[in-house]
Parts: C-alpha cells; structure tokens; sequence
C-alpha cells in the first residue's frame, strides 16, 4: 500500500511572526497535519516576496503559454497538486495586505490559473481574515459582502475554484469584548472548526 | 496679488510608461495644466514604492502621533495641501494593483489620513480605473460595484473624503469594439471631461 499524503497550500500574509494573523495559520496548519495532510506554507512576508508586478509578469493575451519570470514560475509550481488552500491574512481597508494582493497578480497569471481551460488545481478556497473592528459596525457599511465578493466571485470563481468561502475572525483588537485572550481563544477555534469541517467533508468525498 | 496656485495630486500605477494607464495619467495632468493647476505626480512604478507594510509602519492604536518610516513621512508629506486626489489604476482581479494597494496602506495610516479628527487633506477623490474587459460582462457579475463600495465607503469614507467618485473605462483590450484607436481616444475624452467638470465645480466653489 502506498500512502501518498494529500497536500494542502497555506499561504498568509502578516508582517510579525507573532501575530493573531501567526496563530490563526498554525491553527490551520496544526489540524491539517493531525490529519496527516502535508503542509505547504507560503509565508509571503518571511519569503520576501515581492508583490509589484513588471512587465516581465504581464499577461500576453495572444500567448497562453507565455514564460513567466523565474519567481512567478517557481510559486506557480509551488502551487501544484494541492487539495485545498488556506488563505489567511489581516483585512486592511476592507481588501487584503498588499504582498497577497501581489502574490494573485504576479502568480494566478494568465495561462496558470485562468485562460482557455486552465484553473487553479483545486476547487476549494477557504479564505480566513481578521478584522480588527466588530461585527456590528463592519457589516453596517456593507464592506463584509464587497470584499466576499471580489473573493469568492472576482478572483476564486475566475480561476475555476467554486467552492470558495470566507470566514472573517471579528474584533481581534477585543473593542467589542471582556477578555480578550478568551476572545483570541474563540477565534482560534472558529478557524480549527472550519478546517476541520472541510477535512471531514474531503475525506467522505474520497 | 498673490498667485498661489492650488496643489492637486496625480497618482497612478502601471508597469509600462507607454501603456493607456499612462496616457490617461497624462490627459488628466493636461486639463488640469491647462487651468492652472500645480500637478503632484506620483508615479509609483517609475518612483519604485514599495508597497510591503513591515512593523514600522502599522498603526500604533494607542498613539496617533507614532512616527512612521522616513518613506511613510515623506509621502504623508508629499500628500499635503492637495486640493483633490486623481488615482489611475488598472483593474487587475476587480481591485487596484498591489504597488497602489500598498501605498494605501503605508501612507493613509492611522494619524495621517483618519483616526481623531485627522483625515485626508481634501474632500475629493477621482478614481479612474481602467477595465480590460466590455462593460456588459463586468456588471453581470457585480464586480463594478463590489469595487466602487470599497473605494468610496471603505476608503475615502473613512478617511474623510465624502466627494469620492469611480470612473471605470471599460474595454481597454478592444474586444467589444471595430476601432481600438478611436474607443481609446473616447477613453481619453471621458477623462478629459471628467477632470474638467471637477475643475468646473471646484472654481464655482471658490
């Protein structure tokens, strides 16, 4: 019998090491790999990468199989064969950080993860990201269903990956709470019992 | 009489100085040249911004007077006195590209461009954003208002600016249109229009 353990890409973008935006991705990673899937982690921030997009890296509309530079072509490699990806990053201004922002511009280039019949490897996206401010008055402005959908629709449902959903953490600055290490607390959990839902959801499919 | 002429800002993004990002950057500069305006070009691609927020420029919530990176200082600076801001972008995955992502990140932190009483220096934001694809597949999705939402309330929203408008230049690579020439040129004059009825409203005003 060979086991061949199943790969699964966590990509999070945080400036610190030992941020809520840190041990909500080792969260992630923690349940991943007690249910022995292989881990593949892209710490953009400790990878230094660099999200500003050259010419170099600019879709050619008429050649699908346009060279990317090395970069791009290494983290579009990189990206193969996985199940699933987690992605996890802080929101600021109601988006992502912009090193993620540049990860999807340079790397889920045309002919990569879109173009013709090309796609991202995997149908699943499980997007995590903390909002510093609570519930309430994030989703007074609206600003939760513009940013699920350029998620879920503009970039995951664009790249052949329906079966994308956000799980925003709210309040990680505790404005809104009484203790705020029960509230991380909380949050850890939330994001292990969403992974772990999409474990079990996996593992019955195969 | 003194002849102080008013300051307004110009900043855009794109890899190629020869691309239409470009020249519409440039009719912009043009109509407001041609009324006296001073231009503050901020070219963030020929600048070399670079747009990865690292620990010394994230907000500190418990002091709005933390001195940020001598890069955040200086275009906080640059920002200054601008009586309207122009932003040219791109659309890439139906959000700005990364490199102006992150100069908004960097630059309109907390204690430059909101937090207290603070906010940006003007009421007037133009967004003009240009889209490779027709307009009619764009809306089905509801990728243009998932957008605008974020810009005007999730950004200039928050930082004061309630005067904030998007202009989306659709079909930039032509596909919907005979002539790539001439619905280029019409991009340019909606441009042109457009910073010209701002102008027109701006001196009523004064």
């Amino acid at each position: 019998m060979v086991n061949v353990m199943k790969k699964v890409s966590l990509i999070w973008a945080h400036p610190r090491n030992d941020s809520l935006t840190s041990k909500i991705s080792s969260a992630v990673q923690e349940v991943l790999l007690e249910h022995e899937y292989a881990v593949n982690e892209l710490d953009l921030y400790r990878l230094n990468f660099n999200p500003v997009l050259h010419e170099i890296d600019e879709p050619d509309w008429n050649n699908i199989d346009k060279v990317y530079s090395d970069d791009v072509t290494k983290y579009a490699e990189n990206l193969q064969r996985s199940e699933a990806l987690f992605i996890v990053f802080p929101i600021w201004w109601y988006s992502m950080p912009a090193i993620l922002k540049g990860y999807i511009d340079r790397v889920w280039n045309y002919g990569i993860t879109y173009g013709e019949s090309r796609h991202l490897p995997c149908k699943t996206i499980r997007w995590i990201a903390l909002a510093g401010e609570p519930q309430e008055s994030f989703e007074k402005r609206g600003l939760d269903k513009s940013m699920i959908h350029n998620l879920n629709v503009g970039i995951a449902g664009f790249c052949g990956a329906p079966d994308s959903k956000v799980t925003i953490l709210y309040d990680t600055l505790g404005e809104a709470t009484d203790n705020i290490v029960d509230h991380h607390n909380d949050l850890i959990k939330i994001t292990k019992d969403m992974a772990l839902e999409w474990i079990n959801s996996h593992s019955s499919q195969a």
